[in-house]
């Protein structure tokens, strides 16, 4: 059983880390690094790392300088990720705990790999032999990322000032029509982090993970339309589907996680067990 | 809440990696790296790393070369954690996973800075009300590292050739006089790795995790002398000791780990929630 996600390889080592007063909040790419370097007042080099011109020393200023050169970057057509430029300010911060440093638009986050956070929902039943049976989701078709493929019950991002648990319960409310009374019961389990490329950028993602024990008669319903069917499954059959292509590679990681939590897989019988543990957890 | 352990400093970023067969094994000190310098038909520095000469080209021969070695620095009296020297054969691998690259006697892993495998056990019970009480044992005042502090219900290292299982069974029995038949019902969690430095070198773990839901009238009994006293705490009370210096800090850790994994730590209250799970995983 592999984790199926893309490591994190070779190309990241050769990016820029990108430091705002003197801390690291993401990982900048040659390509993105050469383009910044066209606005010489807002960027600077500094060893191995982008940082802001000295004069740029305080959340509003760094805001604003970022947001002109994002909105000239997005009128040149210079990054696909613009395109999908939503209005959306995103704090960005060294780690969740920290005050953010600056905002910064939403689809730009993936240029200067600035860490996102989300939460993931393990939907799953046990009836009195002990035996588990878990709900899956199929993405809607005419999702932009990972059309078709299988997801955790419930999830999605932490919006600026939303907190983990008020974002778990709408995202149940809205992906899978459980009743936020039922929702509540979800119990915090830890984190999912880890990082991976694609065309548009470098996303280091952490996932506040919640298991959601289900009354073994309760069905999730489709309900914004980001789902297209929900399973319900063995949780040995789950197990066999994390290693077929079938699952979004997050999602498998959330599973993934639930499993070795809950004793499905065992670290005699697994010779990788502790590889997996300790790859569900990558920091920035 | 702090997790209590010493972090992997400027101390380590100073050290020199220990490569065997091209793939990193451990850490060696400045201090020892200068010590092995004088065995250069053993040792030979490549780059960052300290790795073979290219005549060792084998299980065998490297391990025959580092007990010569280790036998002349033990009578030199080099190094005090040779002192403890054990006659135990200590397998070296990168991985968990990965057939081992050679032997090395137990005691001096710490100047190589060889990962160390073990198993700790969380005694726990939960009422009909959902309340959970957990098993602490104090370290008995004769032990040679943490005298007198709190420690996991049940913990020892992996010797080469047993089980996982095995070794949480025997530990369960010895330390706690847990019979078998109860100590198989422990579900394997997780895994939980850190480094930590001291005098003696540099301590790359990795522990298994159980938890092991007890009867209600269970009480465990002091074994094999290693452990003074069980305390039976509600786990809100085990949370408020976690900020004192009563644990040792690696079974901190392990019930950091089980506070997170039962959701008596939630992200919403806890700013430094990620980083603690982040905290509890790291690698070599």
């Amino acid at each position: 059983m592999e984790a199926n996600m893309k490591p994190v390889g070779s190309s990241l080592e050769s990016c820029l880390r990108f430091e705002v007063a003197g801390e690291q909040v993401g990982w900048i790419s040659p390509k993105v690094a050469s383009v910044l370097g066209r606005f010489p007042s807002v960027f600077r080099p500094y060893g191995s790392a982008v940082t802001f011109c000295s004069s740029l020393d305080s959340f509003e200023n760094r805001s604003v300088a970022v947001d002109e050169v994002l909105q000239e970057l997005r009128e040149e057509g210079s990054f696909s990720c613009l395109i999908g430029w939503r209005d959306e300010q995103y704090a960005v911060m060294p780690r969740y705990c920290d005050p953010p440093l600056m905002f910064m638009e939403r689809a730009a986050t993936s240029l200067f790999g600035v860490k996102r956070y989300g939460v993931h929902v393990n939907g799953y039943t046990r009836d009195s032999g002990g035996n588990l049976n878990m709900w899956l989701a199929r993405r809607s078709l005419t999702k932009q990322t990972y059309p078709g493929r299988l997801d955790n019950m419930a999830a999605g991002g932490l919006a600026a000032g939303c907190s983990v648990r008020h974002t778990m319960v709408k995202e149940c409310e809205e992906e899978a029509c459980i009743p936020p009374g039922l929702a509540e019961q979800a119990l915090p389990v830890g984190t999912v982090s880890y990082t991976y490329e694609d065309d548009e950028g470098i996303f280091p993602e952490c996932q506040f993970v919640f298991d959601l024990e289900l009354p073994l008669n309760f069905q999730p319903h489709i309900g914004d339309g980001e789902v297209q069917a929900f399973y319900y499954y063995p949780i040995e059959k789950v197990k066999d589907l994390l290693v077929s292509e079938e699952f979004k590679p997050n999602c498998a990681m959330v599973v993934l996680d639930f499993l070795i939590r809950h004793a499905i897989i065992e670290p005699d019988s697994e010779p990788y067990y502790h590889e997996f543990v300790a790859g569900l957890h990558r920091s920035l």
